[in-house]
């Protein structure tokens, strides 16, 4: 009998991962609003680390403006970004990481798209647990490959990859001080283990730069 | 004759390279003006790369909140920054290129004290003519001594120099996009001439990372 309910809380916990796996669509993120009040004066003098959060998930459109803020497409008919990139090389991308699964932010469709089911936030920076009580986490991912001069040195690279995740920090922690969110920038280059790398998929030239958990304050 | 106007020229240039010197006096910034319009999603919105600049200086009040947007003080009994640094190291400084010399921000006293006289605008990044015709170049420096580990490795100094220099470089893009202000961020790293470091007499801890040529659009 034991043995039995046992298994039956197997099987169900694998249908419930596996129903997770299935149902984990893409989202489609709301236009940003325009009408946001609130000056860059202000956001600058707003700005400041926080790492305390509520567990409260963002509402559709503060999580829609935060990622179009981090590095949308401001300019529709070139594609052009909120952050500018050396060689316009949009090198950074956003890995998502929220308690039903990790998405990639697509800025052509202004969506995310899915990568895997599941709450991975524990294991972004374990040793920090306060990133796990954020409700969105944004990890920001450099795509060495999209660099124009593939032959740059790997200080080149490293200074590259930083310098523009440094620059998509920053509209995240400007649009934060701004709408009312906490935030703070941590480096996960250095803090976040090998074994993460996995579970975004990464490939080989793609470098994790930074983390910023994103939530309401506590 | 000749000799003698040669001779007089010569000890009137040299009389007006000393005066330059002894003139280069430190400039006392204006508090930054909080009223200033403008919002982050508009700033965001107007985000864009410039490379072309009108050869009129700032305004004083422009030149002023620049300076405070790009990495002053937002808390003052704390002495904390526009931008967020790792440790609190607040590891960039700000150099001040200008027709009249070359200035470092003070952010304490809000001010840019002197550096050295006369015009280098030209030798920043030679090979990019158009950044000298901005009357205003402001290069981030990282000033590595400041990182709470020193023992850090190669690879995690140039991460940390770089992506702090990001941070302070979005801040200047937004005010300027904010401001009407023309810009454009340059890799200072790649680019700058290793002979640049004397006449900002750096030391060998510190780096120079990255430049932004700032006026107004031609």
């Amino acid at each position: 009998m034991k043995k039995l309910s046992i298994l039956t809380a197997l099987l169900l916990f694998m249908g419930v991962a596996l129903v997770q796996a299935q149902e984990l669509r893409a989202i489609q993120l709301l236009a940003p609003d325009m009408t946001r009040s609130g000056t860059v004066m202000e956001a600058l003098s707003n700005r400041q680390s926080t790492r305390e959060f509520s567990g409260r998930m963002l509402t559709d459109q503060d999580l829609s403006d935060l990622l179009w803020a981090a590095f949308g497409i401001n300019r529709s008919a070139e594609g052009m970004r909120t952050a500018p990139s050396g060689g316009n090389s949009q090198c950074i991308d956003i890995y998502v990481v929220m308690a039903q699964g990790v998405f990639i932010y697509n800025p052509q469709r202004h969506s995310l798209e899915p990568i895997v089911a599941g709450d991975f936030r524990t294991q972004i920076i374990p040793r920090q647990a306060n990133v796990a009580t954020a409700p969105v986490n944004l990890i920001l991912v450099s795509d060495t490959s999209r660099f124009p001069q593939l032959s740059a040195s790997d200080e080149v690279r490293t200074f590259m990859s930083a310098t523009h995740a440094g620059l998509v920090s920053q509209n995240i922690s400007l649009f934060c001080a701004s709408a009312g969110l906490a935030t703070v920038v941590t480096g996960a280059f250095i803090h976040t283990p090998e074994e993460f790398r996995r579970i975004l998929s990464l490939t080989p030239q793609q470098r994790i730069m930074l983390n910023h958990p994103v939530g309401y304050p506590r």
